[in-house]
């Protein structure tokens, strides 16, 4: 398929319009919606074809709450790293939208997968969990598609979040994110916004 | 902004016809539209708003004889893990398409970036490498956009590719990329075309 202008319009619009939300409106996402992305999903690249994500939508009350106690403490060691002015920046910024968002969906990588017979990944293994990182970044365009916003919290520790949800063992902790209707949209990072990092420009240099 | 019916037509359809590419017709890149897709990476998401990915372009004939025969030698080397059968099905596939391709990308992360200020990668370090990996899954769409076709190469020593590009010390590898004109466009990966492995589907599980 040859594409078009309309192509590169839209796919510009989507890049320039993700953001990584924290601030959720309380209502449910769509379950057809949800298969929708789940489907976009299916066409990620990965290496080997090998597919190692693998995805629990966490429902449990408890569990959630087991969650956000485990953001809780890594948030408060992490604001440790920093001093003075920097440390209340720090906790002035609000970093996940766990309590709100209406969907969780922690996504793993299976290590010990069959796909894809081990093919690409010798030299460099750590492209199967780059395979799910890929997912995860369809899905986030995906959702930015159907007007939802997803953030991806990594402030959690990925060992009790894999105990926590009780995961097979060979399954590893890629990313934990958060689902549902933006409060608000935007075309600039939150952490530009907020003062704590401005956006940068990446210069490609020739060899 | 509100996205419309023609942004997740527009997204599928470059979802659906993403291919990993090995076979390039040798014609140039167009300048101005490298430059585009370097500017559409600049919206990757990025732990922190690190944005830590580096680009080097590798144009030198001999830097890249170095990364082929890095290739040749990681590629003979992962075809000893496989015997009989799936050994004369390993060596059949074509597995790269760096001697074809008009512009080798060497794409690493700063493992010392500043920028970010360490935000959100206390307890997951490894979000920084994926920030790179979304970075190049955008460029892999905004080519695809294009009309152009991308390869991720991963059979090669990232160690060795460090030392033939002069990377600086704090830099990692984490993808190297062919991108040129595809031969051919198609729905389907080449690794299930090729009765390698057949595409599966991942069922989400509720917790």
């Amino acid at each position: 398929m040859q594409m078009r202008q309309s192509h590169r319009t839209a796919l510009q619009d989507l890049l320039i319009w993700r953001r990584d939300v924290r601030h959720f409106r309380p209502d449910p996402v769509d379950p057809a919606c949800l298969t929708r992305l789940q489907r976009s999903m299916e066409h990620a690249p990965s290496v080997g074809n090998a597919r190692p994500w693998r995805v629990l939508q966490v429902e449990n009350a408890q569990r959630r709450a087991e969650v956000i106690a485990s953001f809780d403490a890594c948030n408060a060691a992490a604001a440790q790293a920093y001093e003075d002015a920097a440390q209340r920046d720090y906790l002035a910024l609000k970093l996940a939208g766990l309590r709100e968002a209406p969907v969780h969906l922690a996504v793993f990588t299976d290590l010990a997968v069959a796909e894809g017979r081990g093919l690409g990944r010798q030299t460099m293994p750590e492209t199967l969990s780059y395979s799910t990182v890929m997912a995860i970044h369809t899905l986030w365009l995906a959702a930015r598609a159907e007007n939802l916003g997803l953030g991806w919290v990594s402030i959690l520790d990925p060992v009790e979040v894999h105990r926590i949800l009780d995961a097979p063992a060979t399954w590893a902790l890629t990313g934990y994110l958060c689902l549902g209707h933006p409060q608000t949209t935007s075309d600039t990072p939150l952490l530009h916004q907020a003062g704590w990092q401005a956006d940068t420009r990446c210069t490609w240099q020739v060899r």
